[in-house]
């Protein structure tokens, strides 16, 4: 916990934002911060919440909150959507903070189809940035997450995965425009010269580079991005792999890296396992009524019922059509190896995408939804919740096994169901989504699940694989672990972090990294 | 300049040094460090001249190194192999620097062929790497500079170019340990968790991500670092595109990036005009004796003479055979449109790439030579000097001729010849490297080479083209240029450095980049 949070924004604080925003812009009734509490947290539990929420419009409002907030000591939280789910929602860190919500700043500043490319302000979501692209009447698609209403920057910022091409290391961001703790506004790379015509096409500038700084940190907040878009390939093709045993998990991921690292594949799948799949579009309830988790017998039973085997592979090919033909025969010929296995797809042209039933495979495509965000009600009702651990693993079937071996053992020793889908970002790594998923009117089962997602963060980092993303709730001892050199790298990020922002004020402890004013002893303690 | 540089080491801190490394690996005697001057430079110009080189074993004796310096008050210019040719050489930005070589520290500490990538010290030369992954037996390919006495390390930390298509965006570094101006050590990405076994394959860690923050700058010395290898594709097709009319240059690029948008070519090809591709196996004095820049009707002689015509682009195709034939056919096709314009190849297996004649047809295929390096005895002798010039500029027909008239106008005002090659960075961008080729026996030559070279800095800035690394004689200049919100970029920059290096030790100056003990009342003076 932080050493002396501040646990309410002082009056003079909250005049001065409605001074600087109007008291429309600046929300600070119990009511009103209802929404901007985790949703997934237990309705008693209140370590993370806010006290405001202020709502610029522009970069020089940004500006002046932040010089607000430093004269303050305000601490304040930044989100641009909020739909940080399965992570802490829109919560901040440190209860009391003001969040800066900047879901108003929702232009999409310029779009390039020459070039391939959009800048957008960060409130523009998936589902904006898509219109945009139509109304614009551009052959352009855009590499979305699974649920459009989170904000492309974000999403960007907090290292979310997307699926097309260029979700591929995360590579699809380009060019950014910074406001710094200062107050000061920096743009990056080949922005930092002023008129620079290549601002939005190359990752660099003269000198370091910081925009990968920007990411999952507390050092600025985000005011602008460039994006690329891909051209329309001549056809897309969604693909399925389907293997009917659990221990064919490693033969699929082998053989998926070998199809990645040659480029017969080259985007970001998912290897979902039964129970993932089947949470989207059916309950719990319907297949195991009985105590502790689903058996295996079920979860067999389950995958035939629903033809979506042990392990279901979702994928994709773009390009055109004689490219694709001959990759969908080689994946076919390499994935019919294993016993039993299904591989099937079926292509179309860029523009029929959005008529595609199958919701994975219009994500994949680019067309934005709010289809795949059922699976978190598994438990039933309305109140399902769900807790992302995420931790990276090389590519290889033998740390898929140990991974899901690991977390299905301990997940299922707390009574709950292993919910899981490997994200491979590059040819070389993928990140083991597990969704903790509970019912979140239900204390106990809530419990149970924040408390053995925090024993997965330590025995998975004794097994030598760390999250890629952490909760709100264990960011600190997710950052824990990362310890080489007694915390070299901590200690990296917080010297940055207090040379930027003496005062604290941006995003306190985000991903374990505290100003110098909140760590207890020169230390944070967790 | 410097604000009072130090121009010689004490004789106390030379002392310390000794009793470290021994006097073996301290070299300080003027006969000694004339290797270690930039080998284009002048021969009585000493601006940028070491005091002494020292010579580190292990990543011990570099904290040491960095710890003695702190205390000395010594600034230290850190290099791999120091072949930085064109931008300085191995020589420091200020004058009586300890120069840090590290080629000593040349192993390759581990091949990954499953997941392919191996891991590296600063001293490993492309050569090295080459020679450890063929003694290996392993099928891995290695995407290289032109030139192949540079460090992989030191290459990848300039933003330096290579071909292969991990070469695009500079994407195949991945994971990197780092001494910092305290003596510590710190690991990036996955790295800083102990015994991680995802480093070297996961891009980022839990928190931002440092590692481009040690690229182009003075905030640390790389002492590992992981790089991707690219498993053997069935062929290899390196190719060529010719077109005869300088004007013809506007629709190679455009054509270009349409390819390279839609994965047509995913590699880093060259456009380079006859002076550079000539410039390789013939010299000057053969096509042209008058005075002042060669004319227009020569170099279209020459083109046809040697069948290179005005504008040539090498490019390769990788992959299964028939996805190899289907894309260079319409690579054919694409380019068949511009009159007069030829486009051929050969396939052949990887292993047949070291048989190739062509030099750049091996460098495209990852094998390293030193045949690239003759051009720049263009004016004769074995003295010729270049200086790089290389600003970056969207991927459109009209950006590469907007920049050709203007650095082909400047530099033939100078009396030079205009020798450029378009390198695409990625399907968006591309940097064009200008040689300022001269002859450095010829101090009015090399002089005017240097005047031309900095008036280009700001004329290109002008029309929103910026540096993508910078000459030491010129980086103070070309960092001016990047002066968005007064400076903002450089400010945060500097800010950082002085938090992470308060004694401003570690290369003070690179790319503009000082430390607060050297910048006159708060900001260097240029």
């Amino acid at each position: 916990m932080a050493v002396s949070p501040p646990t309410s924004v002082s009056a003079a604080a909250l005049h001065e934002f409605d001074s600087l925003l109007g008291s429309e812009r600046v929300i600070s009734s119990e009511e009103g911060l209802v929404e901007w509490r985790d949703p997934f947290q237990h309705s008693n539990w209140d370590e993370y919440t806010a006290s405001a929420v202020v709502m610029p419009e522009t970069v020089e409002e940004i500006q002046e909150i932040v010089r607000i907030a430093s004269r303050r000591g305000v601490p304040l939280w930044t989100l641009g959507q909020g739909r940080n789910n399965g992570y802490g929602g829109p919560a901040p860190r440190v209860k009391g903070s003001v969040i800066v919500s900047l879901r108003n700043m929702n232009r999409v500043l310029e779009m390039n189809e020459e070039l391939g490319y959009a800048v957008v302000e960060p409130g523009v979501r998936w589902f904006d940035l898509y219109e945009a692209i139509k109304t614009g009447g551009h052959r352009l698609m855009l590499s979305i997450a699974d649920v459009g209403w989170g904000s492309v920057i974000g999403n960007t910022l907090d290292h979310g995965i997307t699926y097309m091409p260029y979700g591929v290391d995360m590579g699809m961001q380009c060019g950014m425009e910074v406001v710094l703790a200062s107050g000061e506004v920096m743009r990056t790379g080949m922005g930092a010269m002023p008129g620079n015509r290549a601002w939005h096409v190359y990752k660099r500038g003269l000198g370091p580079t910081p925009d990968q700084l920007f990411m999952q940190s507390n050092f600025g907040i985000v005011t602008k991005m460039g994006v690329w878009l891909m051209p329309y390939p001549e056809v897309y093709m969604p693909i399925w792999v389907r293997v009917w045993k659990d221990d064919h998990l490693g033969p699929v991921v082998d053989t998926l890296r070998r199809l990645m690292l040659e480029d017969t594949i080259r985007m970001v799948p998912q290897v979902m396992n039964t129970l993932l799949y089947g949470s989207v579009f059916t309950r719990r309830e319907q297949w195991w009524q009985g105590a502790g988790p689903m058996p295996d017998e079920t979860i067999d039973h389950m995958g035939r019922e629903l033809d979506i085997g042990r392990w279901l592979l979702r994928a994709a090919l773009y390009g055109d059509e004689a490219v694709v033909d001959y990759r969908f025969a080689k994946v076919q010929r390499e994935f019919g190896r294993i016993p039993g296995c299904d591989v099937w797809g079926s292509k179309c042209a860029p523009d029929e995408i959005p008529a595609l039933e199958n919701p994975a495979e219009r994500v994949q495509g680019g067309v934005p939804s709010l289809d795949l965000n059922a699976m978190t009600a598994w438990y039933g009702g309305e109140e399902g919740g769900h807790i992302g651990f995420s931790p990276i693993a090389p590519l290889t079937g033998h740390d898929a096994s140990a991974l899901r071996d690991l977390l299905r053992g301990m997940i299922e020793d707390a009574g709950l169901d292993y919910i899981a889908a490997l994200l491979p970002i590059n040819a070389r790594s993928f990140a083991h989504i597990t969704l903790v998923i509970f019912d979140t009117k239900n204390e106990p089962q809530a419990r149970a699940a924040y408390d053995v997602a925090k024993r997965l963060v330590r025995d998975a980092a004794k097994l030598g694989y760390g999250e890629y993303r952490a909760h709100l709730d264990f960011m600190d001892l997710a950052q824990e672990q990362y310890s080489f050199g007694g915390h070299a790298y901590r200690r990296f990020c917080e010297t940055i972090k207090d040379a930027l922002d003496p005062a604290g004020i941006l995003s306190p402890g985000k991903q374990g990294i505290w100003p110098k004013s909140m760590r207890a002893g020169g230390r944070h303690s967790t």
